[in-house]
């Protein structure tokens, strides 16, 4: 077998993200051996850090998707967005932001929302430039809170009870309490099952998520 | 019924500890209402941010813990060591946080360790300045990897399955995905079940954690 794809992602982060499902995806997926996982500041106040919703600084990578090297974009498999509904205001209205989930959906790369994040996901395809696979709506999850915007927007609404969706390269997920499966997900999704196993036995994960 | 107690907990936070188990207990007891949460640095290389064990940069609300002012030490119900072996192993040659352990074992405060961060609490107990409740070995538990050496300590360590353990005021956990269990526990034993239940609904928890 030849050498493993070497894996990258890009993860938004802005002031009001929620922390855990910021640091959540961030963390698995390094451990999963992704050779670049990069956080993006978006929006932020203050270019040095984001305040995330319970008051957390978190220093990005980079300070805002405009400073993102092309190569950076290019490399990248997935494009992750948390949730915490302040953040997740500031990704639907980055023209930058919504920009990148067309391009990733467009290029087949994945796109993965946790909880308010999945409105961001639903607002890059509101917009009159969206076209192709960056058009499509699919079947998602997200915070409860933020269910009713999404069907009315003509999702579909996955039954409660699933606590993480794959549609196609789409992954969403509901919430804090759902981080950890969410990430765990991205990296059976991208580097398989066995990865997977490999991660999640260290973290001392529940035996369900 | 009079006002709820205002309650107030320092989580540390070192180069090298986990950023899971660090941010999970500040967001949920922010959550839950905690009056202050304040996160203190420990021996960090840069006095700006600590620099987690999978590279995400998180600034502290205080550089060190030369620098908390008495009335947040005083105030506090609770400290909060989070693991990462090296986060760890800075907690364990840091005097000023093992002093910090067991003068809050001492006034009858609340400890939680996580993982690797048990092995701090073990170290307190080696000093010969320990007396009083600060010298009692208790029952435990950490991440497997510092199993042994807890154990060789002569500490009482739980079963295996036992996901995190409260014996008197100390709480103690196993890995990243235990911190949530470990920070609800927090809630749980400081502000009551009713409490833990509110912040457990929103954030979407897994039945068994
Ligand atoms: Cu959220």
């Amino acid at each position: 077998m030849s050498a493993e794809k070497q894996l990258s992602a890009l993860v938004l982060i802005a002031d009001g993200s929620e922390e855990i499902e910021t640091v959540t995806p961030l963390d698995v997926l390094v451990r999963a051996g992704f050779a670049a996982v990069t956080s993006v500041g978006v929006g932020l106040k203050n270019p040095l850090y984001a305040q995330c919703s319970r008051g957390i600084k978190i220093i990005p990578d980079i300070p805002s998707p405009h400073e993102i090297p092309d190569r950076l974009v290019d490399a990248a498999d997935i494009l992750i967005l948390p949730g915490g509904a302040p953040g997740a205001k500031t990704f639907c209205q980055s023209e930058e932001v919504l920009r990148l989930i067309r391009e990733f959906r467009n290029e087949g790369k994945w796109v993965a929302a946790i909880c308010a994040g999945t409105t961001a996901l639903v607002e890059s395809v509101k917009s009159p430039r969206a076209d192709g696979e960056a058009a499509k709506k699919c079947k998602v999850t997200s915070h409860p809170s933020v269910k009713q915007e999404i069907v009315d927007a003509g999702w579909t609404y996955a039954d409660d009870s699933e606590r993480v969706v794959v549609d196609g390269k789409i992954i969403t997920s509901r919430g804090p309490g759902t981080a950890l499966l969410f990430s765990l997900t991205i990296v059976e999704q991208l580097a398989g099952k066995a990865k997977k196993d490999e991660v999640h036995g260290p973290m001392i994960c529940a035996g369900t998520l």
